[in-house]
């Protein structure tokens, strides 16, 4: 987002003088209601898009060629969104917020997702050549407040959803911030946090397509983290290298993906998380057909196995009934979880809410 | 920008089965041509904007709604661009490289901003409070491949450009493939590299506003670098802690504060390095009229003093003259120091090319 407001502006601000935004937008009033705008003089259409609204919503033009919308007033929270401009996306030029799609409706106090005057880890990007897919990846890891004074942490794997990429549970997610202030809060044990790059073969490459494309990057992705990832983790930073301190979480592609190989590989993981679970990513015929029901048949072996098994899902979330189903199976099956329904829908709004609450239940501040 | 990919995406992705964008955009003919494409059936005009065309280009649009253009051939290069869409900026939806302003034109072999198969260093993001600003901040910073086994490292200061932030020497200017290539080639001592955010008070809040604030901006700037990220940097990280082995750089905006801050404290860097400097942003009356000519009259000093003070810049860059004029006076007093005149423009084409020139003059491998 930067990139663009850096060439827009660029002229304006060789000396330093930043140019003042054409427009306000967007603009949070006192009663928490929002006031977007987009200086549009030649569009014949301007529409409101993103986490915020359900559908696409029309901006009105007046007669300076501002389109304008008023929506909410909103819950407290941070927000994505972008704008149709006669069908094509675009950013915001006026927002000020790095990156430019989100702004934050305050709350009473500070947001668990805001930065606050707490001691802050780190957030580290690692290159590594993935032997298992023959070629060059980037993992982003995050590193808990005081990391340089050499004790070993438990380690959480956690895993972006689809059509996204290892930036973003730190860029959209906040993972950091989240982290930092739980930890600081004494709510949640110091911890490395893990994501790695979900596609085993990403969008638009050759072995993304074909009829076994799922089943490939089903198998590609869970021998990239088991090959690979782990063992760079467990060379290059201070974890504790043992199932009890390893968990595994995700969200929508990434919940299924969690849920696959961690309950298929109990001698690797002790905890397991699905955030907004697109299941079909694991269980549908095209990627393998993993059976979670033949799984969670011996009750007693699993039960024995995961310290924590936490499925959650939005009742507005177009994959809710599916998610609230496998709980159920979970149930009937006598596998103890703990089942999360909330509010809301397949959005950045949940998973930030889900990991502050996962996180401290998968490894609880002692 | 994957941010906006994953959202129109989404509903397609859930499953893990990626979509074909509607459109090949950017496509880049074996002639190093490439054509650009849009889909915008309700547009009135579409252009390609960005660092590869020195004026918007006009687009042409087809019976079925796409607009187009084809440019070149171009130099092997790694490119940014965008489109303006009825004077909207919008991304390409269908570049399908991270992030989506960006593509490459391939040369003969892999370019030194290209990722190869050489140990890779590491990118990490830390924040820390700034007692000089009293405000959080975040920075940048690279250590090196190996960079656990424990030996102590030279250090650059890195500063980016006007608009821009802390992001973005490894965003745009690919900083870290950069300087692993570097190393590996051995050609680059190696080092850590600490990419702080320039503005001392960000674009937009009420301090970056008024009439002393460039002046506010350069003093500031200046002592939350001196007074927390260099102690911050040598309390975290293992660098070398003597100012023969720190070095000050950086582009546009960030190359004048590099001079700025070099040049007025031999005893902290002894390289400094600017890069395409917006000379004005310390110079000008309005930044406090810092007096290069001053510093340069006693040029036995100043020689005694810099290992390396390197000056370049593009002969299409509007700023060419200013910086011609600066190495002109540098060595009218007798400075030594390193003048490179290039083609192009005030572009990352440069900026990443600089780097790949000057790092190894800072460091040389020994």
């Amino acid at each position: 987002m930067n990139r663009l407001f850096t060439l827009a502006l660029l002229p304006f601000l060789c000396l330093g003088q930043p140019r003042p935004p054409a427009v306000q937008s967007p603009e949070v009033h006192p009663d928490r209601s929002v006031t977007f705008r987009l200086l549009s003089p030649k569009a014949a259409a301007v529409q409101l898009t993103g986490d915020l609204v359900k559908s696409p919503a029309a901006m009105e033009r007046d007669t300076a060629g501002v389109w304008s919308i008023t929506i909410g007033p909103l819950r407290p929270d941070l927000y994505s969104y972008r704008f149709s401009v006669d069908g094509v996306a675009a950013i915001d030029p006026s927002n000020q917020t790095r990156p430019a799609t989100m702004f934050a409706v305050p709350g009473e106090g500070p947001a668990i997702y805001d930065m606050r005057p707490v001691p802050h880890g780190e957030l580290h990007q690692r290159w590594y050549m993935s032997k298992s897919l023959d070629t060059l990846r980037r993992v982003f890891v995050y590193t808990p407040p005081d990391y340089e004074r050499g004790a070993r942490y438990p380690v959480l794997y956690l895993l972006h959803g689809a059509g996204s990429d290892e930036s973003s549970w730190s860029e959209s997610g906040r993972v950091n911030l989240i982290l930092d202030n739980l930890i600081a809060e004494g709510k949640l044990k110091p911890l490395v946090v893990v994501m790695p790059y979900g596609y085993a073969y990403p969008p638009g490459s050759p072995l993304a397509g074909g009829a076994d494309a799922m089943k490939r990057q089903r198998a590609g992705f869970n021998r990239d983290l088991m090959e690979d990832v782990i063992p760079l983790v467990q060379a290059a930073y201070r974890v504790q290298p043992d199932r009890d301190h390893r968990a595994v979480a995700g969200l929508s592609l990434g919940g299924a993906q969690a849920l696959g190989v961690g309950l298929t590989h109990p001698e690797l993981f002790s905890r397991v998380a699905g955030l907004s679970p697109a299941l079909g990513a694991v269980t549908s015929a095209e990627a393998g057909g993993l059976d979670f029901k033949a799984l969670a048949a011996d009750a007693k072996k699993v039960n024995g196995e995961y310290k924590l098994l936490w499925v959650g899902c939005g009742t507005d979330d177009t994959l809710f009934q599916s998610v609230k189903s496998f709980s159920g199976m979970l149930d009937a099956s006598g596998v103890k979880h703990v089942w999360r329904e909330s509010d809301g829908a397949h959005t950045w709004l949940n998973w930030r809410r889900y990991l502050a609450e996962v996180a401290p239940q998968l490894f609880p501040a002692s």
